[in-house]
């Protein structure tokens, strides 16, 4: 069989090698070990060591998604694709991980909250939320709907990743969560960047440290 | 109810006025205006307008995927996060959309070829790929492997989207692809840019332009 080009076929290699040049070039310096193992995994995901400014850890988070995920507590994901890069043989407790957004009652609940899909499918959220680590990896408008949800009194979750991605109302929303977090511990990343990856990454280094 | 926060609701809303921002900041001088449509998805999926100075067309890439699309061409991804991104309802003749990396048949192809299981699960694509849109979205070493697999004779798809992520090999892997894609009309990003949200954005756009 001809291996026409040089390149490393371990996985486990290229993590170890990836890693190693994401900790040699960025700027982690403003993180906890633990904190770190977190970055480096989002960086990977990103491609670009300078997303690294952007990440906001709140005191205690690390520590409290580990809690939680350990104590056996479901992980809810704004999107398809968040829930479908968590790596299940990672988690501490064979996990729930949950994603509302395909449920058939969702259009109906947008249309009549007047807010989009993606934030009505937090309202099937609500018998999970306690205690649960929340990562929202795709869609503004579901972390501005949490929020809300939660100062209307829903019961509090252990840890909320706040990583949407894009141009309306990204920015905001992350800024929204950090300003205010209803004494819930956090994760951002501040500004325009986030997405799918970043949260998925972000999940698998929370549910077990090292590679 | 209460309203906390004063954002968007409108999830078409939100993609116009995403776009629209996109449109301004982002150069897409070098660009078609079909090229344009597919790089402002790819752009808004990453959150970062400066992407777009990594983003490579061959001439006519766009039609042929979309050309093989519309003929009912399968799409192949590398990643499960990939064909989750891809949003089934503006594909144009309800392609099928195949990943095959958790095929119980990948673990024991990755050991006896000594590659990574995302290289090894191109194995199963042997009986698809004549004609097909390839996205790689993740692993840089399935990249190689799809290469590799061309060089050896196996029949060549419609397109390939070469858009792996990271910092072992997704450069080199997407620098070969670009010097000589084997006579198939491509997309990279080069660099170490790149992921299944980027992926998934551009297969959207090919499925369908316009909002």
């Amino acid at each position: 069989m001809a291996d026409g080009f040089d390149y490393i076929r371990d996985g486990q290699a290229i993590y170890r090698r990836s890693f190693a040049i994401i900790r040699e070039e960025a700027d982690l310096s403003r993180f906890s070990a633990e904190e770190a193992d977190v970055a480096v995994r989002m960086i990977h995901a990103a491609g670009l060591v300078e997303a690294a400014r952007h990440f906001v850890f709140s005191p205690g988070f690390v520590a409290a998604a580990r809690g939680a995920l350990e104590a056996g507590a479901p992980i809810l994901c704004d999107a398809e694709m968040v829930a479908h890069g968590v790596t299940r043989a990672r988690l501490p407790a064979e996990n729930a991980v949950i994603c509302t957004l395909r449920d058939p009652a969702v259009p109906g609940l947008a249309a009549s909250l007047g807010t989009t899909r993606s934030a009505a499918a937090l309202e099937l959220w609500r018998e999970h939320i306690a205690g649960a680590v929340v990562a929202i990896g795709n869609a503004p408008t579901a972390l501005f709907h949490l929020l809300e949800r939660l100062d209307e009194g829903w019961p509090k979750p252990a840890a909320i990743l706040g990583i949407p991605v894009g141009f309306v109302g990204a920015a905001e929303s992350k800024a929204a969560l950090a300003a205010d977090s209803r004494g819930v511990p956090f994760l951002i990343v501040s500004g325009r960047l986030g997405g799918s990856a970043m949260t998925a990454a972000a999940l698998n280094a929370l549910a077990r440290p090292g590679l």
